[in-house]
């Protein structure tokens, strides 16, 4: 269903086999998702989305998110882009990454309501209020 | 520049007021975003979005999300839908909720990382793997 | 702040002078919106746009919609899409066209409710349910 | 393929099963659609969706949209929004509330229409008349 | 699984046979792809969508874009807008048009970059640059 | 208007300064954009953002895209992003590697026909065709 088919594990240049590998490092199984084997088409592309996601998602920023909060924040973001396999492949690591039931029932209420008062804003018209800009 | 002309204390009718009383209350400012000031045309649509507004932002939910994660997610989607109006009313009540210039610029971070991969997946038209899936 | 300078109704060609002369037919008055000044730019856009706009928006389809229907949905497609000088050039002639306040109030309802279910849905990973396929 | 298992009739606690008969009412079949079973493991945002749902969408407003208007305009919204599974879950109820072919391919091309539109507007940078604007 | 069921060669009028054989023309197959058949339940908007298709994309414009540009954009369109079909329906016709793997690849880094700049540009309320607009 | 304050040039530590010199270099101008200027207030995120923005969108790839194929490719997506500092901020720089009137209405046509079909294609509910998936 890919645009381009997935590349096998046996397939892999260096390149795409040490991204491969430190994908499966902190799962501990021969686990690679879909979106990493079929950009691995371009190494090049594949290596450079790793090495952003790595630092952003996975190693994060001192006094910055924890990967929980990133992994909803992900979510958040994937579902108004309307992307269903972004928002399978946010669910599943939020929940590894030990979002509870009720968390994610808030993160639903959350985006429900983000959603519904963004409509109604932008089919207002209303402009940012003085009060909210930066000083 | 609103499609609707806002509509001001002196003007407002019992229910609008109640709901102007309740926004002020944690503020203990005359403050009253437009986006309600706006809404207020239909007392009934501002009370309804304001009561939801307030039992999923506010008050929140027990082992649910914190004040400022809720802001942080609202952000998100803000962006997503490319609504500038909510982008500041959610980036300045996260400062107000706490939010530090390190955790605001991993959440830039974040985003402009799920806005990548997000695109990226849709691009290469990827289904959702099916480990990700629910049991 | 446009991308193009609008052209003006002396600088207008024969095919620009001829759109213009439609659009004011209506309402009697020399006004152009922005958005068709800017766009012809191009007679040759500006043209096949106005001709299907005339098509679908004014002349509508024995049996289809009515005016202020096809305005409302153009509004309700115009706030999805985050375009605030579409939603300003729905909701004026909208209420030109009859629109009253209630409504216009109960759009906005309707506007937020089908934001809320979307985002809900999206986040959900629903599958269309196969009783609402075609048969 | 949700990212939560739906519930099952047997399996719903009494607020559930309240919704589940207020939906099933009006049709008179056992069907209950996707989305509300598998927002039911939420019984409170389940519940909080139906009753805004009900209030809005089913019994409206006086002097305000009709049902069939409604849904067309939520159909305009889901598509805007890229929800697959929305599109169906309003353009068979359209059907079931009166829309005629002739409605449904209206609606096609004024949503056509007011796609290309607001992707004229955005592209050309387009800022609202101000003769679009609330006096 | 599409909202209305696509209408076969045997079953097409004249105003729909007469698109299918335009469609078949530079292929030499028998092939109609699945949105046109779909479409064509309603003739009319199949033949002004076709029509203008052809005017755009096909005979393109002198001095304009090349045919393998043209579905490139549209490609990144269809990504931003979250078609599942429509990147498919892109994808493909590309490579029939001569785009090649390295081509490919960097088209997917754009989008990314695209998407991650647009992301930031919104969180942070940017207005335009005074220097970037029209003179 | 911006949600952070731009960094000026009087204020870049090291980092900046670097980043700004190298935006700086093609034109030969102190301009540096709005975007850049209020990112700068995160060092890392301005400079990771820019090394990337320079290997896809100036370095370009061998085999690859052309750099005024890159700045309409990007346009087109910040149209569906509905980002207007978007728009501006790859329209002039389009104009500046030599897009000429002409390309650019029929960009503007291009992205008016792709914002329709995958609206229709999207309302309709279309699957991808088999044929145009990868082999």
């Amino acid at each position: 269903m890919a645009t381009l088919a997935p590349v096998g594990s046996d397939d892999a240049g260096p390149e795409v086999a040490a991204v491969y590998a430190d994908i499966r490092a902190p799962r501990g199984t021969k686990f690679v998702n879909a979106f990493s084997r079929v950009l691995a088409n371009d190494p090049a592309l594949l290596a450079a989305t790793w090495r952003r996601l790595k630092t952003v998602m996975v190693e994060g920023r001192a006094g910055g998110l924890d990967p929980l909060t990133n992994e909803m924040v992900d979510l958040a973001v994937s579902v108004a882009n309307a992307c269903p396999c972004c928002v399978h492949s946010h669910t599943a690591p939020a929940r590894a990454k030990g979002m509870t039931a009720e968390q994610h029932a808030h993160l639903l209420a959350v985006l429900a309501m983000a959603s519904q008062t963004d409509a109604l804003a932008t089919a207002l018209g209303i402009a940012p209020d003085p009060e909210f800009e930066a000083g």
